[in-house]
């Protein structure tokens, strides 16, 4: 975790406002706001690793500005229960159980499940749209907003220094499956009686227009199911009631019952449907182990694994890892979007279905897929309908944030009140003036195995080396007196295989550059060492044009 | 290397198509054709690989059912001058330098440019369109097509067992830059005289309608520089002449002069320019080091790294190492395709450049693209008039093989003639009737270092492992009566980082292991050091939960 720069006192009655991640990237979304003394946290979700950083299991937040302050959180609001907005929780609710957790029915019992897993047991404030609490000096409204997963919220937050609405992910889906629409009129109302800063969602700003109704799909899925003569798996993303709604409704059009596979698949829509949102019929539903049995044109598998997850389900079933065979005659439909970055994983998936004779439908040859958030369109509505005096835009890469603060101009806001910043940026509020007075270091804070925060970039650095170039060791016992090696050296080498032989040629100059090292005074083991990590690495620059990492060792007998 | 199985001995008058690259991949295009004892090859290019192949330069065709043929083989016909199409020539042309290399001027000037950096001097034979050559039982036609590089050929093939069209990499623009049409006149007569098998591009079959013209971009790019009051920086593909050569006219319509970057655009581009197939106006192109001293708005700059290559021009852009500066007013256009799987890359070099100020115009936001490959409706066109007998989609991941063969078939091509085969597929033709006889193993040949072949599909797993887990190294020397630890044990481990004071944990526990099992008779070294890999893969699996690689060596004394 990176050290953050102290942050100054706060003045009473101003309010400090600081994106902790989100910013920059697409994932582990978290901001905090204080005024006198008290800290609301909005959001505290994880970040997926990249390529680059190899056998991380999840990057958090850096909360090292806001962990010796833990006493002071009045809570933590959730708007919605997707990953990258609440799955760092577990994390933050092990230094501090009793944090409280403000949030919409569904997204508090999805954290709950996943709190659980982590044997915590959370302080909750269940809350709806319309519904005005009082937390120390944070009055919140929380306001409905439309996404790829139901009873999101955006939440309207105000202080003696001014107020703030933050919409989480939205879109502004204008016939949704649920009738729950983005209220407008809410965003009318706080308009009206002045929203000073706008913390807007920046995820599809440079996509220009309008987002297309989750409805559209429906009828897709409903034509793709009554044309296939054999099984169908569909995959989506494990938290999409809705869109998982919509395949159980185009699987009994078709006379078809529903296995959904997938541990979270099947957790989740556990509790959607749990509480009444997620609408099955009786008898549709059928454990996966039993549908194998129904005739194939009787059966949709939903399923996990929609963006290429080499464990999931619908890996398994392209790799022949499953009891599920998908061939001649089968239909796949990938219902999702393609995360960029996992475009290998996920055309190797289609690849091998087709092999396997499946026919696969996915966005790019089929509309089974809409966005879970706001086009440039309507976040251009959104702004009009508001008109912040402030914006900072926020959940997105650089070019998101910039796209995102051109609507803004366009919509009128001053440019120099709309802020593109980092992650760590520090604003301040003080009678609804809002001005960034500085920045704190923001470290990535990586889940790894069973630690948090262990390794470092320096550990990743080490990592993109050994699976770039291998590694050599060299192990080896000397004669303090004569230099004169006494065990070894036994080379071992990964990752570039050489052939065994090939390490006798660099054997004897092993033994020399040694020898003279200790002829020459030198005793120490460490720099003994570094005398055959220079002789070895010279040898597998020169012989084998590579690098990898050496590690030399050297004991003296 | 893969064996590959036996070939069986092929009859008089029989033609033997083996497709050795290419097929289910985009790369390493390669095809050998054999009758009454004589080989041609089409095409030898290298693969680029994916995040799976950690490390490794290039991926080469795997060649060994034609390696102890060499004398055999009557020339390499390269059908144009990219590196998926020429790239593997050295390493073939280092087992057999005068093999003759058959292709159009430009695409031998690059392949003898590639030769020269090996020290090869080729042997030649340069063909233009509509050129007739008999090389030993193979009697070739060339014929023109167009791609996104200038002086691409198709190759009719015709032997004593029948003919083959052979397009190579084309698509076809109605309006070129060069106005050098696909040949369709051609295609027709050759279609009147009968093609038995017809082997086509397959990169676009999937995409519908028609790729639109290169043209198209011109007016894009002179429009994009106009509006730019600062530097302009291009980046496209190195051997894209007509990119460049539109680059070039936009720059001189509003008064800019162009300098060229990175060494393979500078190479490639003087060879087009010597050889006229780009058009430099006098006192246009300066060098990049004095271009610094131009006025921002008199300078285009046109560099590699469209693709988000780390050491490439525009990553050092991005990334302030490198001495052009790149900030508010400059624009930078990636004028190019976004291949799969370097999407984060390329947005990660977007959001640097962004956040430097920069405008930056890419395919998404802007038409500065077009591909280089004919889209279904093309494909179409081409089946309709040639109208062969048999298909064998070439050229694409195995969901593109597929969507040409639909194409195939949508034309006429009976469905047991259209072949959709994977690498190392044996088809032969005997009196115009074609069909699939066999297959042989086709590994992966990786070029890795100086080594070529070498590097293994299980040094590649090692890679892997090491990168997501590290390794732990843990060197002792016993006494061999007793099992009691004389020297170390010295533990090592990288990628996972314990503390150091970690170790000391587990230092006892490999005492006790080794002392047990020399008590319990085992002497022999390797089954020593497999009781420490289990008592420290235990140890980190329970403490850690991870299983990094683990490295021991116990030496008796």
């Amino acid at each position: 975790m990176t050290t953050s720069t102290e942050l100054p006192k706060l003045a009473k009655g101003t309010l400090r406002i600081i994106p902790l991640g989100g910013l920059g990237e697409v994932g582990r979304n978290m901001a905090t706001f204080e005024i006198d003394g008290k800290i609301l946290i909005v959001d505290c979700g994880v970040l997926f690793p990249e390529e680059t950083q190899p056998g991380v299991d999840l990057i958090l937040p850096d909360i090292d500005s806001v962990k010796d302050r833990l006493d002071d959180v009045v809570g933590i609001v959730l708007t919605h229960g997707h990953e990258d907005h609440i799955g760092g929780v577990p994390y933050l609710l092990r230094l501090k159980r009793d944090i409280p957790l403000i949030g919409s029915e569904l997204t508090l019992a999805l954290v709950e499940a996943k709190l659980k897993e982590h044997r915590i047991k959370p302080f909750t404030l269940t809350v709806e749209e319309g519904q005005v609490e009082q937390l120390g000096p944070f009055r919140l409204e929380f306001v409905a907003v439309n996404h790829s997963i139901p009873d999101a919220l955006a939440v309207h937050i105000t202080t003696a220094a001014g107020t703030v609405l933050h919409t989480g992910d939205f879109k502004m889906d204008q016939l949704p499956l649920d009738d729950r629409l983005t209220d407008l009129r809410a965003f009318a109302r706080l308009g009206e009686e002045g929203v000073d800063l706008f913390m807007a969602d920046s995820t599809n700003a440079e996509v220009p227009g309008f987002t297309p109704t989750e409805r559209a799909i429906g009828p897709v899925l409903s034509d793709v199911i009554s044309k296939t003569p054999g099984k169908v798996v569909v995959a989506s993303f494990s938290s999409h009631v809705h869109r998982v709604q919509q395949v159980i409704d185009a699987a009994v059009e078709n006379g078809r019952r529903v296995a959904l596979m997938g541990r979270s698949m099947v957790r989740n829509m556990g509790i959607a449907e749990d509480l009444g949102y997620l609408d099955v019929p009786e008898g549709v539903l059928i454990d996966h182990r039993k549908a194998v049995n129904l005739p194939d044109d009787k059966i949709v598998f939903m399923s996990t694994g929609s963006q290429g997850e080499p464990m999931a389900v619908l890996s398994r079933i392209a790799a022949h890892n499953h009891q599920i065979e998908v061939g001649e005659g089968d239909t796949v439909i990938l219902a999702s979007s393609l995360i960029p970055g996992n475009e290998n994983s996920v055309f190797r998936i289609i690849n091998a279905l087709i092999k396997n004779g499946a026919n696969v439908v996915h966005k790019a040859n089929a509309n089974v897929h809409v966005s879970g958030h706001a086009s440039a369109g309507e976040l251009l509505y959104c702004y009009n309908i508001i008109e912040p005096e402030y914006a900072m835009p926020v959940h997105g890469e650089f070019r998101h944030l910039v796209a995102n603060a051109g609507i803004a101009k366009q919509s009128g806001v001053p440019a120099e009140n709309t802020f593109v910043v980092e992650n760590g940026a520090v604003l301040e509020m003080r009678d609804h003036q809002v001005r960034v007075v500085g920045q704190i270091d923001i470290g990535f804070v990586y889940v790894d195995g069973s630690t948090v925060g262990t390794i470092t970039d320096a550990d990743l650095k080490d990592r993109r080396i050994l699976a770039e170039e291998g590694f050599i060791s060299i192990f080896t016992v000397v004669e303090a007196a004569t230099g004169n090696i006494v065990v070894g050296p036994e080379i071992h080498a990964r990752g570039f295989a050489p052939e065994e032989a090939v390490f006798d040629d660099i054997i004897p100059g092993i033994q020399k550059a040694l020898k003279e090292a200790v002829e020459g005074g030198t005793r120490d083991q460490y720099q003994l060492s570094q005398v055959v990590r220079r002789t070895v690495g010279r040898w597998v620059n020169t012989k084998l044009k590579r690098k990898p990492m050496i590690i030399p060792v050297v004991i003296e007998a």
